[in-house]
């Protein structure tokens, strides 16, 4: 089987990161473009770490570019307090050396899924959902042409940026209802899943024993990540969200999945960005949309290391 | 100890014809009053249906009043197809015997809770909420004066009447605003509680066992709710909610509950009537919300049984 | 013409103390019962206030009654910066005599209706809609019965306590939108017919002619309630807005109206609490909403003038 | 003072026709662009109608280029009833002998204002503002570099299309937010002032004599403009709407407004897509935002026929 091509749209940010590493050291992936977009931190640091991650990780070939700045209809809402004033603090962080494709990302998300033969991008946003939306409204023929979007974000049940909603769809809740309503074949892997990838200390130790520079990279986000995570949510171990999202392309078996109708609410005084899955039956027949609810979480792990494993010392 | 004295508010309802035997068979409890509200069914026929089952269990001696015939807000939303024509389909149902109390349940309410000594009264309602609502508003010193509120109805994750509302909140979120939003203590027992009381074929088994005119009644109900939940709802077995309330009333660990910040949706476009909990970190100090998470079946069962068995055969 | 019977439901305040002596001054008036609720100030001091008016005005021999201390869902919001902290700041204010009815007004309004001839009694409220809303939901026949309903509240253009909403309205929005569609026939004296009942200095002129003690009160609210709105809402001369909703009742020719549907917004951002109507088009057959859109100003001041004349000094 | 130079966004669309004519006749306009997008009629059927009119008016050396298919988040709403199937309809159509240019009009939007002097750009949207918002969203530089905006949309005291909103608005209300939150000098013409611009048979008279292909062409819209608009919306004569955000260019003079905060709302039951204007006090120092509030009738009905005799017959 011919690696599945991805376009991964982020916001870099400690679990971007390792999600962009855990792309590029698996051979299932052939990562087409790296896009970025306001979140996690605003649109230049995020923009500049996902650059960094790429000379770590030795990552060159393709375009990176820069999307939105800021949401569609709501002002800027950063997570600083997780990820620090850098969006990605923590480990020492080189200077970067690839330039930036001088094209907007909404353009290089387009282009390439253009250009690529029909059902064969899949697009794996990791972000809020600003790009996304705006590829899609200005280029409606994407929809039929990517293969899927798998996409980091959401919850099934209970939210962790307000009780109701996560916050990479609390951020453009907009730009969400929009990618969940479009007729594309949709994976939402939310914090019913992500809350399981937690990173504990067996995990950190197996990704220090890789032993390279990127593997350290991984465990300097992860100690920072983890104390954020403890301090501020009340976490005894961070998890690794983004990378969820990857690993279900890598590999489907672990996440799993059930159809569920799938939309966002943009209205409600307490649920604004909340997804709301209809669980209550089993979905009905053209359902294009599934909800990720289980997590094989040796498999994750191992996904990881095995990419670091292949990524070595790139320098 | 003594007794607990109750206010059960109620529109039975096969769960709560189950609720108001359960009350009026536990020796843990004293039924001072059984209040109705349109929900069900309109309120004309659960109110006729409180007065059959009083009858059927030889209930007498307190006070039955019916309430508001409509929601505060919005319009009439009934459950025939959950529990057929008459509120109480199935079972043959006598003529009742019983006269109404010529007040309003509001009125009943308010002079029951302001009779009695501070502190002994729990309000148990399992319908919509809104006669305790309109109480509350007119006479606010019952919030004080109240043990605390034991109440069916909401989730913590996704709803049945739609994906993420119940349906005793959906049908008057407004009233269940004020309700959850007044200082007294409040405990919710949701869904997450209910779904796990199934009147599977061993319970039904059970009762039917007992031997009685009322056991023969509550089979003759879960048989029909069994029907209806399987045709309409996808359910195997019928979750017997109501009676979850009281069951909590009568044995606190029967039902597992958190503290938790607890409010009601009314203005979003998919989650109006949503009772969203925030549980992602143990709640503030003076939470005064509870919502139920677990429940211990065969005790609770045994509750169910025992009342039977102590109402015997009243006629 | 025999007078028409009114129950005047108020929050004294200013405006309201005015319509309360236009409403016993005038001959085509018979006031049943003053009840009052929350709004310009708390409960306890606009009841007080009802009370002082009724001393200053010789206002005995019909039940003064007090509702509602809180809105139904929202928290209470005064409109002390027009009203002052007694919420009739300005002139001096003697201690009330008249005790006040034991009932809740709540009750005093459904007896009252339930008691006179069907259609004979007029709703006038004055204050946020609380009271009027709780009634109607606890006695629905109060519907039927009821003659009228001329409120003043809301606005077709413009609110005055938000860009959108008037503060009636705008403090119990879900209380207004059960009263607004009610079945009852109901005419809203809003902003688009009191913003033209300003207080000139010729209009004070002439009451204070009148030269009596009730007249040089009035003088007295007027000049603090003129300054509160030059300074607060930057009016060059004081809305008497209450008065507006008893000279419509005395005679209908003094507002201009047209039928048009009528809604109250609960849920709109910018929005909550303002009334809608639909001036689109002619209403349609058996609308049952009209909405103020003129007044004659002279008939307006001369109904007061006239008023104050008649009661004297009642000393 | 040297042509204003002009992006015209537009649906036409009857009055967006009209609008274009009278920007092509008028030496105080230079027509940067013409873009088109979802409204009055799908996106195929208005690109179509604006190169009809195109020929009609000699109007050539400019970009034409189509937009976006659908709005942001809301479904599709056309105004069928009031522009017919073709969303033109009427007076006999040329096939168009323009062709299209290539870029997306979001890109030709975005370059055009790029590359002109920063400050010389107006744009004029007389549709939906899904074009103007995608475009400010990829490139927020925009806003700081056009001279202002001149949208015909909204209105002040009640909609056309629900009791509250009006058309252009309504149809993508997110869009209409992104674009009346920007920091640019934005001025709204809405329904208050295009209301005021009705085709009596005396301006009909006017146009039709100006004896050209053009003026019979405005003629023959305004029939079928006037006969919908007698038919659907109870009006004697059509309102030349967007024709009006043109004149204000034209000569600022035509159009009176004040300045006032703006802003629209998302979330209302009844008012969704209502521009709410704060008109209660004088605007704060720095608003940005002026609403129109009356017309120069004669002077602009004076600008649309000494256009139509400017174009004369182009051949």
């Amino acid at each position: 089987m011919p690696p599945k091509k991805i376009i991964l749209d982020c916001d870099p940010g400690h679990d971007d990161a390792i999600a962009l590493l855990l792309a590029h050291g698996s051979p299932e992936i052939e990562l087409l473009a790296v896009t970025t977009v306001v979140g996690n931190q605003t649109l230049d640091k995020v923009t500049r770490n996902a650059l960094v991650v790429a000379r770590i990780g030795g990552i060159s070939g393709l375009p990176f570019a820069a999307g939105c700045p800021r949401p569609l209809v709501r002002g800027i809402e950063t997570a600083a307090s997780v990820h620090g004033e850098s969006g990605l603090d923590g480990p020492r962080m080189p200077e970067p050396t690839l330039a930036l494709d001088p094209r907007h990302a909404v353009d290089v998300i387009i282009d390439t899924i253009m250009r690529e033969e029909p059902g064969t991008v899949t697009l794996v946003p990791t972000a809020g959902l600003t790009n996304i939306a705006l590829a899609v409204r200005k280029e409606p023929r994407i929809a039929q042409r990517v293969r899927e979007v798998v996409l980091m974000g959401g919850a099934c049940s209970g939210g962790n940026w307000t009780p109701a909603a996560e916050f990479n769809i609390l951020i453009d809740p907009e730009a969400a209802h929009i990618v969940v309503n479009e007729r594309w074949p949709l994976t939402m892997v939310g914090l019913d899943v992500t809350h399981q990838a937690l990173a504990t200390p067996d995990v950190v130790a197996r990704i220090a024993a890789v032993g390279t520079g990127p593997a350290a990279f991984v465990v300097g986000l992860l100690e920072f990540f983890g104390e954020a995570y403890r301090r501020d949510q009340g976490f005894a171990h961070p998890p690794v969200h983004d990378a969820c999202a990857v690993a279900r392309v890598i590999d489907r078996t672990v996440v799993t999945t059930r159809y569920a109708p799938l939309d966002v609410e943009l209205s409600g005084a307490l649920t604004r960005g909340m997804t709301v899955a209809d669980l209550r039956a089993p979905a009905p027949p053209r359902c294009t949309t599934q909800v990720g609810v289980g997590l094989d979480r040796d498999r994750f792990w191992d996904l990881l290391v095995d990419a670091l494993e292949r990524i070595g010392e790139p320098g």
